[in-house]
């Protein structure tokens, strides 16, 4: 398994290791950005720290404040932001719609990590994006906790779907995501039952210079059907539910879509007051 | 998913540079260059910069202007034109009928790029070749637009068929890009209602020196065997499509190829008023 | 086969060769240690000494005494301590009866190794551990003991499934271990009534440099399916006899649990009064 | 699909550029040897003119004239002529029905390559050989074309089997070949019915030192059962008409294999009025 | 087919050869020792030689002697013995009653080599051993031979089971040798009359640097299929022909494992007088 | 394909550039040598002469003559007699009756190479070996010819187990070549009625430095099955045709061997006259 991700105490002694060389405002809190960067290495917290330091410069600030560190996150996370790419207004409506589909889904759900910011300015290769950022370190993931990440991950392409009868490519990368998750859940984390609790290599490990090894797979193709209708179902129930929770929340929906449309970008405060309009949400 | 192709600030920016050390006529405009090439990357457009310059100098003139960053453009797109290439009358009546096939059914069928050109004069390896570019550029594709761009495909070899009651190996290259893209909606964009919104990896990735990794089919062979179903349906459906379209529109088919047979080179103004004359479209 | 493990006279005088450059306190007597070490390799114990060391200095100490050397049989085992690391009470809980469940299966199955320790203080990449020692060198291993083996795998998930109705990704370690110990009583020990007293070469062997063998399976499909079914087999008998036998003990289970939240840490003496408490054992 | 190999043009600039070094005859014309050699790229060209300059210093020429370049259009195409090479009668029957088999087949079929020659003298490998030269470049090959091919490459053990009831290992590198033509028709073409319009990879690529990829079958074992069948199709109705062809003209068959016996070489016209004292052919 | 190891004389001048550098005492015989090691090749002699002289050296003696040869031998074919190595009561019994399973069989069989000697002094890797020599050189086996010494490996394991109703990982070595053998008699000696006098590749070949060949399966799966059946049905039938022989000799069993648990080692008369002690043997 | 292997004047060619440095004995004709090594290449003849020096030297020969040829073909052909080597009388017997096999099976089959010499004296890896030169240079073999080789190569199993009911290790070499004898002919030669006259790509072509690809099977596992039943078929229909040819000459046979372990050698002439004593053959 590796060395484990650092947990909260430990993100923040490395960024005031980071930090050491880096003149910070008076009010910075490195407690607060641990507290924002569960799941991150030691590589990302450095970068985090780097690429606040270059902002704070561009931005011909004495020091890095807060701002250029949460600006920074995102970069880690999702790339710097591509504010002049120029996308058509069909296009926007529909990664509108793609992100708010991700975002209510998530809000919607029990159990998933709190929405942070909807935005449809692109940022690395995205076309828009949902930040969700969990509030404290997990170790242990539920089966559950898989499955609503699974139906946040099916949120963009059911939207898509439901509003404009059709699919996009702008999905692919969420169907990558959603079907590497369900694979692992069945064959790394035993949580198919019909397969009951075991494991199946089914990905190819890495190796090393001059040991190449051919590991095709390790079970028949009867137990490989199984696994594939097993995965099929978990993707095949979670686009259903999440079908029918738009269907049934889509004056939401829209809101949230024709909202980001006009701002860009959401905070978590605007996803739920735009959500709470609405009425209370039937999850 | 990689760096994204610059877009047409982007492209207008990229051209700049590249042109810095060549002499340009007074009339050029990169934001128009930056509009014809949706998709082409940073080395697409230095080599586009490039062969116009050769052109001029081969012409003669003073500075590069307008019609050699043209024809640079389908260079790129196609390869240098090979005007002395000698084909047997029969061999230019059959690429005439496959280009006006694929030239119609772009034309007919809502949704595609505007065919800018179609041409019988050999470039690059090609015998001819029909230039569509897109009016702007397109960061998401639906399924129907996919579809759309199947057809095209499809439109050169379906027009072979219906004219000359034959095959031939002219159309091996659309056949590859036809079959890669069904495979790609089915296996990337999760486009097959039967198989769901998942993806499936059936191309082998890049393998670095000292890193061999064998990898097979990653699913069952019944998985396998629902996706060979679905690509073959997408293009026998495809081929359907375009088989009706162009009987039904057989009129229009046939001025296309003999007047493209008289002139080798037909813009789009000729292509539309050649489709006009035989009465309203039927899609 | 390769070397085979020292064994107790062995470990004793590996000990002392690499103890010889390390102070020892008066009461230190290798036999105990070499006793509590079975299956260690000369370099685990090397690094056994070189642990209990550096414990030794860490804690301002002359020399190595008993408690370095017991410490440092955990950190070759498991790992170092990770005792600032935290995690929620929720967490906390799921591990508490993850670690319990094997504690328990452990004590109730025989022909098990005693548990010399419960602990969900995280160590390595671990949440807890269950710290079990054989009471002598092992050579041979009936069917009866690989099949409790099994149990104590599955004990952790069968635990947690019965207390939260719910699984986690906390036991994939376990399901790795099991089911490759079950593939193993199948696959190299004939231990399976239906394939016989034959072997079945699933894993890759190591490869070296400039010998790359293309290892596929050297079976038929069917064979393949029939090892599955006989692998599978194994897996849901063991877990039938586990959440039967945690059921009919529950009592058990939630004080060893509820011990554990609140010590942390349980040795042998305190499982088993928590145990007794509660009746005689039912297996 | 690369460079394509040089038209007529191409091929007689080619044949000057090499023999600008080796002395001519005064009434050698290399548009007459361009158009003898379509399919030849400029390796082939150079090989050829170095091969005629060579026969010509072995027969004593001050310089290279037209036989000396006609020689060595076989040379290149078949390699050198083996005179001395011993065959026994029996053989040499076998080789003379083989080849007139091929002739036969190709002078009946419309839609063939020409046959300019037919030997039972060895060349390079092979005990006999029929040479057939296109008249034009051809950049379009026909599905009946292809099939016509297929017809020539079946004469050879076909005629065997219709005279000797018996088959021998003399048409071995005609079976890889027509199998591997039908292969591609079926594969790359997309001319099998029941597969329709697509491609299936079925060869292997290339690949490059410390880039190794293994590629297996990219479809599933059903879609491997479809192509086969279709290509064991092509090769069988082939074969099947091929044989009708041969049975129905056996006497014109036994009049070139015997002419064959006792000449070794016939030219074109020597066929053709052997096939026509036999009446005119039906095919 | 390689260099066939040395016949009896070879040997012999093999042995003079290494034993030039060692002193050798008077009554040594190399045709003693030649005749004790058929299937020995030039290393293996050559091993042997340098061991008793070690031996020798260790004990104090001027030169070699019959002993110190004698040892070696066993040296070569099972290690050195690992006298101090402490196994439980109950492995001990267990190894007495497996080795005791190979000797009865190997002496109620006919066609096998004669049993020099059956020790449970852990030697090498294994716990214990029994020691066959041949008599003389072979260079042909029968398909009865084969199967005999099939029987002599199922031996250990039966024992097992009959005694103590329980299987145990100690067979693993003798199961492994004896599908290596199953599956030579079917796929490389043609000894299956259902497959029939053929073979069939199923190892992979040793691949040289830069030459990396993957081969799979030459044969189908339902080929595959049917080897598996064959070499099960092989290993089943031995192992009920072995079933049956120690049940029908059960007080033999019992005496040698007994007598083995008493002694650690018995000789060939030994173990012949405690199998006539229980009258005559039903084979 | 490759070079070809030289003709009858080729060889005698060779032979003669190979002797120059070697001196000969008067009566040597290289006309004679030449005619009994079709199938030899340039090396194989190098070796001829080089062993034929080699052996003249030994016998303290002023020149080579035809003796040190003669026996140098068998050398180059099987490897150097091994006349030392013992083998048990039992062995003997099933040798001479093993080669006997073989050698009748050549004198009652028609269309096989004349016998030369049948020998049980070990010579290279064999225990004894059946010598059939052709008589001239073959270019061309029929199926037929290749179904009598097959029987020659199944002639030496089939009267081992017509005489001692029993099969050794003894064929394993010949079933090797017959199983690869009878792929070739379904796979190389399009010789299966069922297949029809194609090619089947089953053997991995050698790789070169840096160049890795992998081969597996290029066909569907159902045309495997049929190309693994059609290679059976004709190993199945040649065992059955052998056995029956021996069992009715079994008399001949019983000679052949009798006096083969009399006199170890026996010649062509040997052979027929002891044929010849039993009646005419039926074949």
């Amino acid at each position: 398994v590796g060395v484990p991700s650092p947990d909260l105490r430990g993100r923040e002694e490395i960024l005031r290791v980071h930090a050491k060389i880096v003149k910070l405002g008076p009010e910075v809190d490195f407690k607060v950005i641990a507290r924002r960067t569960p799941g991150f290495v030691g590589a990302d917290l450095a970068n985090l720290v780097n690429e606040a330091a270059l902002l704070a410069a561009r931005r011909n600030k004495p020091y890095v404040e807060l701002p250029e560190l949460e600006e920074a996150i995102e970069r880690v996370i999702a790339g710097p932001e591509r504010k002049n790419h120029m996308i058509t207004e069909r296009e926007k409506k529909i990664v509108a719609y793609h992100e708010s589909g991700h975002a209510l889904v998530a809000k919607l759900t029990p159990g998933t990590d709190p929405v942070h910011k909807v935005s449809i300015i692109p940022r690395g290769p995205a076309l828009g994006y949902t930040l969700q950022l969990p509030t404290e370190d997990r170790f242990l993931t539920s089966r559950t906790e898989l499955k609503s990440k699974l139906y946040v991950l099916l949120g963009g392409r059911a939207a898509e779907e439901l509003v404009f009868k059709e699919m996009t490519t702008g999905a692919c990368n969420d169907l990558e995501k959603s079907t590497g998750l369900a694979q692992k859940m069945v064959c790394e984390f035993g949580m198919s039952d019909k397969l009951g609790p075991m494991t199946f290599r089914k990905k190819e490990e890495e190796v090393f210079l001059g040991r190449d090894i051919n590991r095709g797979t390790t079970f028949s193709n009867e137990t490989g059907q199984m696994i594939d209708a097993e995965v099929k179902q978990l993707i095949m129930d979670g686009m259903a539910y999440v079908r029918k929770l738009l269907s049934d929340n889509r004056s939401k929906l829209d809101r949230l879509a024709e909202k980001l449309m006009e701002k860009e970008i959401l905070d978590s405060d605007e996803v739920d007051s735009l959500i709470r309009e609405g009425g209370p949400a039937v999850a």
